[in-house]
C-alpha cells in the first residue's frame, strides 16, 4: 500500500491535519523526528490508523509515497529549512514539499529558488483555522508552481472547510502569494481582535459592564452583521466562569498580548509597498504596548489620571459601539485588501481578490458574514482600487460613521485607549478629502530642503520665494 | 600642497559641505563624475578657492589627500556601492570612506563587512539641516569604526553646527549607528511636521482660519515651549504671498506630499524591533494617504459627507491646538528614543542618548527648546526606559493631556483627519494603563489556538475551559 501523500511534523497542527486526511480517505506517510510520538499518534488515531502509515527515516517516509509525492511540512518556523534539506535528499524530480506552517513568504520565494536545481517544487501554503480547523477543515491559501498544486490538490479541497458547499481552498498565485495572503489575512485578524478588545474595554471601564452582561451583547451583535467567528466567541469568552473562584474568567487573564509575528510581517510589507495600513498597524502597536505591564503599572501610578465614564449612559452607547465596530472592521478589511492590491501588482502575482474573501468565508479565524459581502463586491469589480469606493461599502460607511466618529470622541475624553478605532475613523476621513493638509508639508519640504512642490495653477515643480 | 580631506560627489548638500570645510580652513580634494562641474563649482568658489582642490579622476584625487586619508561621500543613494568600488581601488589601508548620504544603516553594515578586506574603514555619517545646514553648521550622526571618526573628527566638529558652543557632531556607536539615528531623527521629524500639518488643517477647515492668521498664531507659539526652526518655518511659508495671484502660496500648493523613504524605514525598524511607535507610523501613513490624491477626490464626491466647524469658538481653541500639539510632539519624541533605546541594546551600540538630544539642538531640521530638555532629562538619568517616565515629562504631559484630548474629540465630531496627534493620544492612554484589555486578547487566542494565557492568580501557562 502507498500513501497518497506525506506529512512531516506531528505537533497539534500536523497531527490534526493527518486524522483530516485520513477521514477523508487519503493514505498519509507520517514521519518526525520522535519517533515515540509518531507510534503513539498511529496508535491514538483509531478507526483512521489503517490509513496512517508511519515511517522511522526520511528514506521511508519517502518509499511510502506514491511518486509524483507531494509532502505537507507543518514544523516549527525554525526548522523548516533543516526538514528541508532533509527531504530533498530522499525526493525526486518532480515531487513537491508543501509548507503549511506559518513561514514568511520571502523566505518561501528563497526556498523555492533553493530547490530548483534538485527538481523539486516547493508550494507555500497557509493554512487558517487553528486546532480544531486542522482537524475538521481550515482555509487554506496556497501559492507557488501551480503543477505542485494540482498534485496535492484533490486532498485539499477534501480537507478544507466548506462554505456552501465550496471548498475553502485555492491556488491564489505564484511564488509566495500564498504565505503573503496568509500573513495580510493574520494582519487583519490582528486588526479585528484589537477592536473587539477596544469596545471591550470601554463598556468594562466606560460603562461599567460585568463580563457576563457584555457576553450577552456581543451574542446579540452575532446575529446581526457583525455575525463572525472571533464575536462568537467572544461571548463565549466572556460568558466563561473560573470552577474555583466563581469569577468571570476573563477578570483573571493577565492583559498581556502576545504575538508570534504575521501581524508584524504584514506592516512591515505594508510599509515597504507604500500602503496605508493604519489600523493593522494600530493593533500591532496595541499589542506590544500590552506586553510592557511594568512600565504601564508604574506609569498608572506616576499620572495618577482619572478615566471618567463615556458620557453616555447605557443603553444609548450600545448601538453606537456597534457601529463604531462595524465601521473600523470596513477600514481594516479594506486596508487588508488594498495592500493585497498593491503586492500583487507589484510581484506581479495577480491575485485574485474574490476568491480570496470567498475562502475565507468558512475555516479560518476571520470567517464572517461580512466576508460575503466582500466576495459579493469583488466579483462584482474585480479590479477595484479599495473596498471604500464600492457603493456598497460607501453605503455601509455612511450610516455607521457617525457611531465610530462619537464612540473616538467619548473616548477621547474619557481617558480610554482606542487605538485601533482611532485610526481606523483618522484614515476614513483622510481618505474621503480631496483638499488635505499635506500642502503645508510640502510647503516646509521645499523651504529647508529645496524639495520643490507642484502648485494647483502650474504645470511641473515649483519652488517658493522665501 | 595636500589636502586634509576629500569630498567625492558636488550636488547642493555635497558642494555646501566642501565650501564649509574650506572656510573653516581646511583643504578639501573633490572629485566627481561631471568634471565640467568640478571645475564649474571651483570657480564659483571665490575666495574658497585656493583651498578646493579638483581631481579629475579618482587616482588623482586619492594622491591630492594626506594619508590617512578621510573621503567624505554625498552620492545619490543608488551610486554609493558603485563609488565605494571605484574608490577602493585608489585608497590604501587605513584609509575611511566617510558616507554622509541618507544610506539605509543596514547597507552601511554590510559595506563595512564588504571593506574589511581592503582594510579601509567605513564611517556611515547621517547629517542632518538641509541645504543650509550643509552650507553653515549641519548636526552629524557619526557611527562605525572609532578610529575613522578620530581621523575626520576635526573636520566634522569645525563644521558642524554649534548649540551654545558645543559642536553637534558626535560618535554614537559602532556598525550603523550613525545612520541608524539618523533614520530615526527623520521619522520623529515625519511626526514633526505631520502634527504640524494636523493643527494646520484644523485651524483652516474647522476654525476658518486664512493662512495669514495662522502664521501669527504660530509666529506667537515660537516664542514659548514650542519654539523650533519647524514652527518658525511654518509661521514663515504661512505668511508668504505668492507675487503673482497675490494669494498665499500654501493655498496654492499641491496638497501630495513626498517622501524620500527614510520615515518608512524608521517605521520599519520599530516593527522590527517590538516597539511602539504609532505617532510615528501614523505621519508616515499620512504621507501615503496624501499621495492617492485621485482616490481622495473619487471618495470626497461619493461620500459627499459634511464637515463640520470645530465645536469651539477660536480664541478658546488656540490654547487647547498649542497644548494638543505640544502632547503630540512629547510622545512622538518619547517613542522615537524608545526605538534608539532598544536598538541600542538589541545592537549594543551603547547610544549615548543625552549626547543624541544635545547634537540635534542645532543645526538639524528637528532642533528646538523641547530638545534641550530632553537633553537635561537623559543627562539626569541615562538608563531611563521612556521619556514618559521622567518626571519632568511626567508633569508635562499632565498640563498638557487635556488638550490633546480635547483636539482629538472635536476632531472626530468635526470629520477633521488627526491620524498623528490620535495616535499619540491613544498610545499616551495606553501607556498609563495599569489593566488594559489584552486580557480578553489572550482569552481569545487561547479560544482559537490554545496559545494558553497567564492568569493573575496563578503561575504558568493556563488554559481556558473551554
Amino acid at each position: 500500500m502507498q500513501a497518497d501523500i506525506g506529512l512531516v511534523g506531528l505537533g497539534v497542527m500536523g497531527g490534526n491535519l493527518a486524522l483530516n486526511m485520513a477521514e477523508k480517505g487519503f493514505t498519509v506517510a507520517v514521519h518526525s523526528l520522535d519517533w515515540p510520538a509518531v507510534t503513539a499518534f498511529v496508535a491514538g488515531a483509531g478507526e483512521l490508523a489503517p490509513r496512517i502509515l508511519p515511517a522511522k527515516t526520511m528514506k521511508e517516509f519517502a518509499d511510502l509515497i506514491r511518486p509524483p509525492r507531494p509532502v505537507i511540512l507543518l514544523v516549527p518556523a525554525a526548522a523548516v529549512d533543516a526538514v528541508m534539506k532533509s527531504l530533498s535528499e530522499v525526493l525526486a524530480r518532480g515531487d513537491a514539499v508543501i509548507d503549511a506552517g506559518n513561514s514568511d513568504f520571502h523566505e518561501t520565494e528563497r526556498r523555492q529558488r533553493d530547490m530548483v536545481d534538485d527538481g523539486i517544487m516547493v508550494l507555500g501554503v497557509g493554512v487558517s483555522g487553528g486546532h480544531e480547523g486542522a482537524r475538521h477543515g481550515p482555509s487554506i491559501m496556497a501559492g507557488g508552481p501551480v503543477q505542485a498544486y494540482r498534485m496535492a490538490e484533490p486532498v485539499l479541497t477534501a480537507i478544507a472547510a466548506k462554505y456552501e458547499g465550496e471548498a475553502c481552498c485555492a491556488w491564489l498565485g505564484p511564488g509566495g502569494a500564498g504565505h503573503f495572503v496568509k500573513t495580510i489575512h493574520n494582519g487583519i485578524e490582528y486588526a479585528d481582535i484589537q477592536m473587539i478588545a477596544e469596545i471591550y474595554g470601554l463598556m468594562r471601564d466606560g460603562l461599567g459592564m460585568s463580563a457576563a452582561e457584555m457576553a450577552q451583547v456581543f451574542a446579540e451583535w452575532n446575529r446581526g452583521r457583525l455575525n463572525s467567528y472571533l464575536i462568537e466567541i467572544t461571548a463565549q469568552v466572556l460568558e466563561t466562569v473560573d470552577d474555583a473562584t466563581h469569577k468571570s474568567l476573563v477578570d483573571l487573564i493577565v492583559d498581556r498580548a502576545e504575538q508570534k509575528g504575521t501581524g508584524r510581517w504584514a506592516v512591515i510589507e505594508a510599509q515597504r509597498l507604500g500602503v496605508s495600513a493604519e489600523t493593522l498597524e494600530a493593533a500591532v502597536g496595541a499589542r506590544v504596548l500590552s506586553s510592557l505591564s511594568q512600565q504601564r503599572a508604574t506609569a498608572e501610578k506616576l499620572y495618577d489620571l482619572p478615566r471618567h465614564p463615556l458620557a453616555l449612559d447605557r443603553a444609548a452607547a450600545i448601538p453606537k459601539l456597534e457601529q463604531a465596530l462595524f465601521a473600523g472592521k470596513i477600514m481594516a478589511y479594506a486596508q487588508g485588501f488594498a495592500v493585497m492590491a498593491h503586492a500583487s501588482e507589484q510581484n506581479v502575482w495577480n491575485l485574485p481578490l474574490a476568491t480570496i474573501a470567498s475562502i475565507w468565508r468558512a475555516g479560518c479565524i476571520i470567517r464572517s458574514q461580512f466576508l460575503d459581502t466582500i466576495t459579493e463586491t469583488f466579483r462584482a469589480e474585480e479590479g477595484m482600487l479599495n473596498l471604500l469606493l464600492a457603493p456598497r461599502f460607501v453605503t455601509m460607511m455612511k450610516d455607521n460613521h457617525q457611531g465610530l466618529r462619537e464612540v473616538v470622541s467619548h473616548a477621547a475624553l474619557a481617558g480610554l485607549p482606542v487605538p485601533a478605532l482611532s485610526a481606523a475613523l483618522a484614515s476614513f476621513d483622510g481618505y474621503h478629502q480631496a483638499r488635505g493638509s499635506a500642502n503645508l508639508i510640502q510647503g516646509l519640504r521645499d523651504f529647508f530642503g529645496s524639495h520643490s512642490f507642484e502648485r494647483i495653477d502650474k504645470v511641473g515643480p515649483q519652488h517658493g520665494m522665501w
